[in-house]
């Protein structure tokens, strides 16, 4: 099972998820995609694990989502932006190669025996970004998000905090 | 009764908000919350209120937004993205104290018997900000649309005019 | 019958416009609207009009859509935006003249016996333009997006690729 939740910057996102797992789960793992790119990136990722309670398992994993997932895991995935980001770092901001691996690696989780929240953003709808690199990754996260909303059992998209229902 | 109006820029918000207060009240009040930042500013507030018919009593209030209000009075405040940075600019860009002050005055309107209808904006679904005080201000205004639509009897996104119900 | 279909970049929105025409004539009529700027930009359109399979024609219409659409067409107009900017750039981002033509321009198709899905975009959920012009143009869009979503039968937004309906 595939739950995919989208929406804006701190439109509540990751609450609905945390929320969501915890109905399935009293013991959910948290897969945190983000890479470490220096101490204070390290004391911010160690603040949110603190922060959740002892429930929780945190892992960490940039690209190979599905070597983290064991059958009946309730997981929440947080969030493919970061996770995209790797693969288009990686690939020296090559939108065509990032999707590919990306989509590769998404591909495996379709046939895991468990309870999948992949938690994404929205970042198509203001004014276009100001440099290339930007403009590209935009386009590389809407195309990414229409492939894993595609294939996800159910599809929300976070307003202010409220859920709205896209399948 | 507490109505939450989101939406993007020129997305319909205000005169939707208005057409929703004069089905409640032949005499609605308008509450802007733009604080005067120069007199080319205060001509643009003033064609504002000259737009509006007779029926409309105008009011200005800056962060207090209680005050202004009577029992029985039907309002629109517009909008929170201004009335926030009241907070924002006079706490010197501190996100959590900006918060924690606007839902003080927030939660003040939770008790009155009055229609209130607050327009806000979604700002957070394209790229992030150039500028770190605008990336925080994009938190800060997310959290607080978060809030107050929790609170609010009913929710709407405004896209292209038209109103797509939240709760 | 006018289909208004809007959405964030990437969303999707393209897919699903040509999915509906064919859905409706097996010969329909793709309207690029956007300007040649250049001989990179001759050679995009070109791959665009070679990706698309024999069933369409594609036609090229800066300004004066209703030029080229016939009786009982089943037309794709790509889009709305890039329409726009024809406009903004002549006007010299002249946003009361450039709404004011374009209005003229789309009201022309209300009176045709034909099939006409447009494609817009949404561009005012982020934060705002780093440019007056920018700006400007975002209420531009905002407002024409409004007067267009008005007079369609079927509004839709795209997110992540999945059609939310709007009326």
């Amino acid at each position: 099972m595939i739950y995919y939740i989208t929406g804006g910057e701190r439109s509540g996102k990751s609450s609905y998820a945390q929320n969501l797992a915890l109905s399935h789960s009293n013991t959910p793992k948290y897969i945190a995609t983000s890479r470490v790119w220096d101490a204070d990136h390290r004391k911010r990722i160690d603040r949110h694990i603190a922060d959740r309670d002892d429930r929780w398992t945190s892992v960490e994993e940039e690209k190979n989502i599905v070597s983290v997932i064991e059958t009946n895991d309730v997981v929440v995935i947080d969030c493919v932006t970061l996770w995209l980001t790797n693969f288009y770092v990686d690939t020296k901001n090559n939108v065509n190669k990032s999707l590919e691996l990306a989509k590769i690696e998404f591909n495996k989780l379709l046939n895991l025996e468990a309870t999948i929240i992949i938690i994404s953003n929205e970042i198509g709808m203001g004014v276009h970004a100001q440099t290339e690199i930007g403009r590209k990754f935009t386009e590389l996260q809407g195309w990414m998000n229409q492939h894993i909303a595609k294939h996800a059992d159910k599809a929300t998209m976070m307003v202010s905090g409220i859920p709205l229902t896209l399948k």
